[in-house]
């Protein structure tokens, strides 16, 4: 499988290419089973999950499929009532609520690893199967806002609490169970999502959200992937984390990205999904900058620097993955010419 | 003036502190006066909104007033039909809208020139009186989106549009006439707002959010701030605006961020507003740290490392002023007993 080729430093004549919510608004098959089943439905139920799961493949030889899930699901699975409208919503919890809640039984979202066994079933060999997880910081910003919010004033509050830590470790214990799951029913490789984790400080992201993604992530038997977007200032801490490679988001050039989180590393990212909005020309010259910075490094692995934009128009998406995929074209010709020669 | 005297970083017993969003709705008072005015009202009404801004300077020894106001209000005097409720709401433009925009007319909205007259004569005179602006690429994000937004798509997408310098430019030539207005009427110095540029890469930053930010702030008469939130990517390109100093987050320690802006640079900062939700003795070891971290360099002024959080109990803010500032006194003592030795 190139992703995990790509995990291992091996050269490669390209990256691996996957997307960020490559399963999702932006198609307009999913618009259409959606029209018919609520985001809930769709998601807990396996021949749903999976058939989304996979619309983008059908379309697009992406390297990698992801589970058609939410980094809240589990939480659901922990007693928590949430909604999705489209974005979580429930009753705020304080950080001892969830310091008292009993750790995930996997069975009880049994639907996702269902929907990875299927997945798996039904791809190409070399089509690696992505799990997820929500970071331990994340679930709980979302858990005591009661959703998304601007400045998360009750999660940055919840942070000064006695028992923070504790309330971190039951969602640590819980996503490496959960993400076990995914890896048991055929996942080869997981995720890690802390997608609010670029709103602490570096002092507050070593101290808060460091060890509970450690605890999830390390020892797992599939290679792991961190992402936290907004974190252009955490990159210098990423490697403490332990994960086998780390995301990065479009602010920064990859090369400069690339050497703030170490050059020995794994790096997936960066092409700004805001590119994908304009037209294939712009989005072609913006992947050759990518690759360029990437300059055939191995352990790049080509991604968005965060999820695809709902109103993304499809020609721009195939001008993106065509300019990756050839690229991996062009620089196999020139090798065979250069042995040729 | 104190604030001055830190611009021109001339060695200080303490940091001038002010904070943004002083004047607003954390204060008591405030959202007594509000219960009564709309924000509208509130703000294009001198007495009120002289009244709004001098309210934080009653409760607290600060060392600046900054004008009761709104990023978008010059747009209103350029005939954008905005709303706040309470943030802006207006119908969505194109580039080429804003392009064909007439500059503004400073006199349309000549009741923050008022306000600032009417503040200026109000507070002592080693008190200095902000003024501000929004930042070009700011305003024309809420002027594509119609409002704030989670992920800004239709600014992104605009970003690629083939008049887009030609709007910014409208909008950067406003700004300049808007401070000018502001700096005749009284303002000691002026800040702008780039609330959202923090969304460009490195790279589009330096191509759209510079020049018309440089447009906007070179050669006024007063010293100038500028200020971008999550902007940690973009530390070290700051020095490029021209400004007189810089304000920071609260995402690098204020040593590491103002390496990255550059030892001799004036720096604005950068206390987490949510350690304000904690208790005051958290909050004046937050202090201490940002004290210990800026190491008595001259060219430091205190400040947040975001607006104040609306759910802000006042007695954190006290504890936070009565720190700064009584780090002044502490120094005094030392150095007294210094000079007595």
């Amino acid at each position: 499988m190139r992703l995990l080729a790509a995990l291992e430093r091996q050269p490669l004549d390209r990256p691996p290419i996957w997307f960020m919510r490559q399963a999702g608004r932006y198609l307009p098959e999913y618009r259409q089973l959606r029209a018919d089943h609520s985001f809930e439905v769709a998601m807990s139920t396996p021949e749903i999950a999976a058939e989304i799961t996979l619309q983008p493949l059908r379309r697009f030889p992406l390297d990698a499929a992801i589970v058609f899930s939410d980094i809240m699901t589990p939480l659901m699975g922990m007693g928590v009532g949430i909604e999705f409208k489209p974005g979580p919503r429930l009753d705020p919890l304080t950080v001892d609520h969830v310091a008292d809640l009993d750790p995930l039984d996997a069975s009880t979202v049994g639907f996702v690893a269902e929907t990875i066994q299927r997945v798996r079933s039904a791809v190409a060999p070399d089509v690696a199967v992505i799990g997820f997880a929500g970071g331990p910081v994340t679930l709980l910003s979302y858990l005591l806002e009661g959703g998304g919010s601007k400045h998360f004033p009750r999660f940055r509050a919840g942070l000064h609490e006695p028992r923070i830590e504790e309330a971190l470790f039951v969602l640590a214990t819980s996503m490496r169970v959960y993400l076990e799951s995914q890896i048991e029913a055929g996942a080869d490789v997981v995720q890690l999502f802390d997608s609010w984790a670029g709103l602490l400080s570096e002092s507050m992201f070593r101290r808060l959200a460091v060890p509970p993604a450690l605890h999830t992530l390390t020892g797992l038997s599939v290679p792991t992937l961190y992402f936290v977007p907004g974190g252009s200032h955490l990159l210098e801490t990423l490697p403490e984390i332990g994960a086998s490679g780390y995301g990065v988001d479009w602010r920064l050039p990859l090369d400069d990205a690339w050497r703030r989180v170490g050059e020995d590393r794994v790096i997936q990212g960066n092409l700004d999904p805001g590119v994908l909005l304009s037209s294939p020309p712009a989005v072609r010259a913006a992947v050759e900058k990518v690759l360029t910075e990437a300059a055939g490094r191995p352990g790049h692995i080509f991604n968005l620097g965060h999820g695809i934009l709902p109103d993304t128009p499809l020609e721009t998406v195939e001008a993106m993955v065509e300019s990756v995929v050839g690229a991996g074209n062009r620089n196999a010709i020139e090798r065979d010419r250069t042995i040729a020669s």
